[in-house]
Order: C-alpha cells, then sequence, then structure tokens
C-alpha cells in the first residue's frame, strides 16, 4: 500500500478537496467499484470499532439490548406509514428477481425472468416498518413494555450526490427502536438518547454539540419530533450528527400495535427511535485534523501511542528495544494502546510522516543518544509540539499527556464555534455573512414558508431550535412577524 | 411477551420440532414476515455477541484487521472466477432498480422503470469478489503483503427450504479473506484459521469437532482445499461448522492481483478465506440442550448467574435484597454476569421455568428461611441437581461450578460422539446402520462417483478427511478399490 504522504492540499485552499485526500492518504477508507458505496479500510474501521463499543455500552447502560431484524423490506410494508413513505421510499435500492442464470451466449450470467418475485423487496434504508411489523406480536400487556432495543446495522439510499463517510450510498449504524406505554415516557426517552449522543460526542469524539429540536420541515418521515445534534465543522458549515425520534403513535397506528395498559384498556403503543452513523466519522475528521493530516482524540485512537526507535545498526535497536519493554508494559497497565513500530522496511522519516498524517496522538522517538542521556522525544499530534523528556516514568507522563490533548482539542472547536456564531437580525447581513459559513442565531417566524425562502436565497437551513441559550421572543430577521426565540441557522453537509 | 413455557417437544420425538420449539421458547429467534429471513431477538443476539468478541479477539491476536466492503456486488464480477460463479451466482437476491414511485392509481408504490440500472447489483453471497476486486489497487509490492482482513457482516442466499440459524436466506457471519506473498504461508493461514475455528468451538462452545478436509466435491466454489470442522448433533448429523479456503491464485488470477517479488518480479498473490455465522446457534443449541429447553456454556452465556428471591411481603424482599447486594458485588469482582430477578409481576415458578428454558448455567434461590439458616438453595442447569449451600462464600463456590458445568457438558458431547461413532468396512451394515445416525469412520475409494453414489443411495455425504486419527489405507466399501484413509461419512444440516 503505498502511500502518498506529501502534497495533502490545505484547508484553506479547497477544504473540500483536503477532506476527500486527508481520508486516503490516512488510510481510512476509498471508494468501491459500487456506484456511492465505500470500502472502510482497517484503520477507519478500527476508529469506528471504538465508536461503536463505546456507544453501545452507553446504550446497555440505560438499558437497551441489541437484535437483529432482516435486510430487506417487503415494498407493501413502506407505504403504511404515510409520511414514512414519501420520505423513504423513492430513491432505494430494490430486489426484484431471486436468481441468476447462465447467458444464452454463453457469456457470464443474466437475470432469470422466471424468478421474479411476486412482491418486490427494499433493502431496508431505515427499519421503522420491519420493526414495527414485528412488534405486533411482542407486545400484549403493559407488562412487555418499555421495549428498548437497537440494532447495529448496514442501510441503503440511492443518493444521487455522494461523499465519502457523509454521503455514501451504503452506510453503517446504529438505529434505536423502543416501545413505551405512555407519551411522557416515550419522549423522556427521545430526549435521553439525544443526550448519550451529546455526551459521546463532547466526551469521546471532544467535538462539541448543540442539542436542539428539528423544524417540522426538517422532520424525520413519520415522526412527532426531532432532536439533533448538530456540530460546526471548521469551515463553518454544519454536520447534523445523530437524531432522536419522537414517532407519537404513528407506527403503532400503522401496524396496529396495542397493548393493554394498567386500567385493562387496548391503547396504540408509543414509540421512538435514534440513530448515528458512520457519518460521525466525517463529523470527526473534520473537527480536528489539520494541514499535515487527521488528528484525533486520544479516546478513539485506535494507536494511542507511538514508539518510534532510531538506530543505525542491529545492535543499537536490540538495546532500543530492551529499554522499551518496561514502557511497553507500563502502557499496558495504565490501559493505553500503544505500538512499537521496529519495521525495519521504513525509515524513521516515513514513519513519521505516516504516524502524523493518521493522527496518532503521541509519538515517542529513541535513539541511541537518548538512553545514555536517559531521556526520549516526545511529539503531540495536536501541536506538534516536540520536547524532550525523561525516560523514567515517561509513560505516566504520556497518560497526562493523553487527558490533556483530549480537552486541548475540544476546547480548540468550542473556541472555533464561538468564534464562527454570530447573533444576527438582519437577513440583508446575514446573506452576506453566510458565504463564509458559520453559525447564525436568528429570529424566525416559525412557518416553512420563511424557512424555504432562507434557504433558496442562501443555501443554508435552519440546524435546529436550541434547547438551550438566549430564549427570548423577538421578530423574524426575514418576515418582521413574531418569533418565539433565536433559532441556529447555517450552510450544512 | 407471552411466553409458553411447558409443552416442549421431546427430542426423542420429534428432534426437528422439538429444535424449532425451542428456539421460539427460549425466545432466541423468530421467523420474519420476509420469506428465509428471521429475527434474532435480543436473547439470541446476546449470546451471538459473546460469540462475535470472543472470535474478534482471538482473530486480532493472530493479526488480523477488521474492515469493510460494499453490501452489493456487481453482477459481472460475480462471473470473473469460473466455479465461483457456478456456485454462488445462481440463487441470490437481485438488484435491478434503484427508485419507487407513487402507483398511478394512488395506491402505494411502484417500481420506477425509468430507474433500471445499467448493470444488476447482488446482495453478496460472499465477499471474494469484491474484495479481490479492491486487493488490486491495495497490493504491489511483497511489502505490502501479507494483508489479514476480516468483515462481520450480513449475506445472503436465496436458499429454497430454510431453518432457523442451520440455514436462512439472510444471516450474519465473518468472513476473513488474507493475501499472501507464498503458498506456503497462505497454506499456513489456512490451517491456523482453522484452529483458531477448532479452539473456539471446543473451549467456548463446549462442541467437540472433527478438523478435516473436504472432498472435492464439497470444496468451496474457487478453493484448491477447503479444511472444516465437523461438530455431532445429538441426533448423530453431522453440522459443519466453520470453513477455512485454500484459494491458491484463482482470485489473484480472476482479478489480476500481482506483486513484485524480492526478486523484483510480477507473481500472483495467494489467498484464502474463512468463516464461520449465525450457524453457530444451531449448533450451540442442539449440542447440548435438553427436553426442559436450551443448555448454555458458561463461557457463552449472557446471564451467567440468576439470583432468585423468594419472598412473602415487601418487608422478606428487602431483607434478601440487602442479603444479596455483597453476592452480586463478589461476582462482579469474579467477572461474572449475574442477574437479580426481583421483578415483582412474575411469581417464582415462574421465574425457575424461564430461566431453565433459557439455559442460565446456575440458579441461585434465596428465601426467609434460607436467611434464618444462612443457607442458599443452588441448581445447575446442566445435570438440574439442586443442592442447599451455605451463604458464606457462595459466590466463590459458585465460580468453581461453571469452570465444572463448562467442563461437564463438553465431556458428554465427547462422550456422545464416541458412541455414536463406529468404524464400518461394509456398505450394508453401513447403509442399514446410518438410518440411526452417527458418524462412520470408512475407507473410500477417493472419487467423486463413489460418493455421489452414496450419497444418492444413502442420504449421506463424505464430511471430512480427518487431519487426526487413524491413517492407514484399505479398501474402499463400496467399490473395493484402494482407499488412502478412512473417511468420515454421515448425515448432515
Amino acid at each position: 500500500m503505498a502511500i502518498e504522504l506529501k502534497n495533502l492540499t490545505k484547508r484553506a485552499e479547497n477544504y473540500s478537496q483536503w477532506y476527500n485526500e486527508l481520508i486516503v492518504k490516512a488510510d481510512l477508507a476509498e471508494q468501491s467499484a459500487v456506484r456511492g458505496c465505500m470500502v472502510i479500510k482497517p484503520y477507519g474501521y478500527a476508529i469506528w470499532e471504538k465508536m461503536q463499543q463505546t456507544l453501545d455500552r452507553m446504550f446497555k447502560e440505560t438499558g437497551v439490548q441489541n437484535a437483529y431484524f432482516p435486510l430487506l423490506i417487503p415494498k407493501s410494508y413502506l407505504c403504511r406509514e404515510a409520511e414514512h413513505v414519501e420520505g423513504f421510499a423513492k430513491e432505494c435500492a430494490v430486489v426484484t428477481h431471486y436468481r441468476l442464470k447462465n447467458s444464452p451466449d454463453g457469456k457470464g450470467v443474466v437475470v432469470d425472468p422466471e424468478a421474479r418475485l411476486e412482491e418486490e423487496l427494499i433493502v431496508r434504508p431505515t427499519s421503522e416498518t420491519i420493526i414495527w411489523g414485528t412488534y405486533k406480536n411482542w407486545i400484549h400487556s403493559w407488562r412487555d413494555l418499555p421495549l428498548l432495543i437497537n440494532q447495529w446495522a448496514n442501510v441503503m439510499r440511492w443518493e444521487m450526490r455522494t461523499r465519502m463517510f457523509l454521503r455514501t450510498a451504503e452506510f453503517l449504524w446504529q438505529e434505536g427502536h423502543c416501545a413505551h406505554a405512555t407519551a411522557e415516557e416515550s419522549e423522556a426517552r427521545t430526549v435521553q438518547m439525544i443526550n448519550v449522543y451529546a455526551d459521546f460526542a463532547e466526551k469521546y469524539m471532544a467535538m462539541p454539540v448543540i442539542r436542539g429540536v428539528k423544524s417540522a420541515n426538517e422532520r424525520f418521515a413519520g415522526a412527532v419530533n426531532t432532536y439533533t445534534i448538530e456540530a460546526m465543522m471548521q469551515d463553518g458549515k454544519a454536520l447534523q450528527s445523530g437524531t432522536s425520534h419522537n414517532l407519537g403513535q404513528n407506527f403503532a397506528k400503522a401496524f396496529d400495535v396495542t397493548f393493554t395498559n394498567k386500567e385493562n384498556k387496548p391503547e396504540y403503543v408509543w414509540a421512538n427511535s435514534w440513530g448515528v452513523s458512520t457519518r460521525l466519522m466525517g463529523a470527526l475528521i473534520m473537527t480536528h485534523s489539520d494541514d499535515n493530516g487527521l488528528v484525533l482524540p486520544p479516546r478513539l485512537a485506535p494507536i494511542q501511542v507511538v514508539i518510534i526507535p532510531i538506530s543505525k545498526n542491529a545492535e543499537q535497536l536490540a538495546q532500543i528495544t530492551e529499554k522499551v519493554q518496561p514502557i511497553l508494559a507500563r502502557f499496558k497497565e495504565l490501559g493505553i494502546t500503544v505500538k512499537y513500530d521496529d519495521a525495519d522496511n521504513k525509515r524513521p522519516g516515513f514513519k513519521f510522516a505516516d504516524y502524523e498524517v493518521k493522527g496518532v496522538p503521541v509519538r515517542l522517538a529513541l535513539g541511541a543518544r537518548d538512553i545514555e542521556n536517559g531521556t526520549i522525544e516526545v511529539m503531540r499530534r495536536d501541536t506538534l509540539q516536540k520536547e524532550v523528556l525523561p525516560l523514567d516514568g515517561i509513560a505516566d507522563r504520556v497518560d497526562g499527556l493523553l487527558e490533556e490533548i483530549q480537552q486541548n482539542i475540544f476546547s480548540k472547536a468550542v473556541k472555533l464555534r464561538e468564534e464562527k456564531t454570530y447573533v444576527c437580525d438582519s437577513y440583508e447581513e446575514f446573506k452576506e455573512k453566510i458565504e463564509d459559513g458559520g453559525f447564525f442565531l436568528c429570529h424566525w417566524d416559525g412557518t416553512t414558508e420563511t424557512e424555504e425562502r432562507i434557504k433558496e436565497e442562501t443555501k443554508a437551513t435552519i440546524r435546529c431550535i436550541p434547547l438551550e441559550g438566549d430564549d427570548t421572543p423577538g421578530v423574524c430577521m426575514v418576515t418582521g412577524k413574531p418569533s418565539a426565540r433565536r433559532v441556529i441557522i447555517a450552510r450544512n453537509y
């Protein structure tokens, strides 16, 4: 795998190209032979696995269990919930046949026309329909509730314009689907899960997010209410990073899922669903990385520390390797993932560049001179600062340094967001400033009409109605009509 | 979820019905609305997760990394390797369109004829083709090798007759795909992985397996050689539980994947692939379970110990709960998964039956009388034996008991296999005895012709040519021609 490490386009030159190149140079993913689908390479997948493990633990701590539902959904299921079909049933992969046969011309295979399915099957774009079709048989009494289930799965949406991790035809995600006895419980769970996502984003991804509610227009198809976490990328654009939907009784009614309540009366079940996807990989990349490549938060880095020996001969290498052993042992004790890269087919300079572009948080370099002096060179990826430190107790120092890096990149992202967040009351000013990106706190009259006008004229959308911050009423910057509170408007991915 | 716990069909009455009922009663899985696809329910999925975690760790210990490749494979890819297309391209789900549209009659949606794909896409039945199509760009030099990659994924094969876990249209699995610089290295990895599977089966699933080589007829489509682990179910039938394929240079040639070797000459890459699937769930169920339900090996049980309080009133329950706290804490220290089931909407008798059918290895019951006496009732699921033991130090005792259960069910399975394994030299005798199941060690002349005759006349197949055991030559029990060594013949799932 020859990696071209140099010549990464600079963010200031072409942000979008920088992103695409970085993904390839850091060996995270690549386009596949199938339109709009990507291959997630081992290094990229290792980051996703760390995200998965952390989220999975957080879900289970709230009582959620995992399960698995079919990949293919009968076409008729999609039509059961009226809004849902409008939102999801259109651009999707349709299975129409179940057999191929040898081509009459002897070249390859063709679809066997006799093996046409009676009813077409859709590769799931999301699983509300098949899951609520199943819940019908699982839920009978209030004793069966709540039902708190999550699925890790692949889904497909036939997107016309795709970008690696951000928008791909196939993507990996988790989708939680909960069933409750009351509207209050379901709403509480919907909010609980958006808070889990916000915690994960801030504490693990070191990515600050704004929690809010989507406008009616931007709601999930079939939802009563959609909560979102919105993050700001370095170019000032918003990235919707996770959503949690209060589905009311819509899917229960569509699939006739009722339960006998404590008063012994039948009632429709209350639902919510919530998900995050490999899109978070795109968010992670764009929040922290720089012109030298990826910058990873220590808590999600597959390799947290790399140690590179600098030796002129086998004897020196053996000496260094011996010194490194107790350090590796101490890292292991501390629960830190460390890699000692003593491969002899690559020069130290190549390794330095490789781990830098891959965003390994801390790099240690150890040469013969260091051993004489009892020192070691430490480089932190976030600031690229180098320091020579005593070899004694280095693992424990690095442990603290990793925590410092985690905090530092979070603070840096918060600062960037603050700098690019504007309170704006003039639509003219907004139209001018939006060209440079940023989050705009503006008054909006709450109508879809105004929302669509803003979108059409500026390509910006209402990202969310924040759950926190200034909630004083005012007048819409576009129409002058009353506004309940400021909302966040931005261009987005 | 009302569970009908009683009236499980007995194995001796109808083994197949017992299996199907058990899966439903133990809450492992159920048929879905999509033909041949199942829903894996939370309890079943929790067992699969334990399998996954263990296998994933074992793979990584051998240097394997995870990655992810597309779900859909271009039709033309399947045709690149001649034998592979014969084996896999026929019964599969074919995506022909990428859009639905509103039905002209206003009812639901129909496939949009204008959204026909230029080239049909196949839902992967296995991923050799798309992966080797990708490896072409990853492998250039001997320095890029070996490439040791695994994928956890869903796959589809349009099976006509399906059975939950054993043979479903969609199933979950892992598929490892390795690339090597030499034939020797690739063969060594092929064998290494079948050994990993055998270790996992025996040490975690407590399921004895025979490692062997498949006959040419039973080989993976496109392989030079297929290794297998074969387990015996309680009805004497074989279940192929994992396979590892030496693919030679077949896929490298089909996808033109070459590398520059150390002598600076181009050479085709050597390949192997290996996989296990949710089929292992079926193997696990059928190896240990009994007429009372599931029996789980402690190392894969999602709940290893359940504690059930027996109380007449809230005061007693509070007293019991207090006593249980330090026991729960000690279990946690020991790394044992314990559930204290103090739910007040189910009676103890119901709970006993539920955990029994679910195969929880150890059940502890604690009543007011026990607290007076300083005792606790212990039931082990494998033997259904009950014992009253001192409350003091109970967690540590149970720790030992779990190990004992793990060993006991393995020994029991070994004993059953020994009892039902026969050395047989007469085809007449074979034809008679095969009706009652069992593994038959027979001489076979090595021809596909004889193999097919045996299959046609007895429904039994050559499960494998074992890697161990008696390897003295003899004469074929069917044709009298020379035989290199005894092979295992059995009916199978």
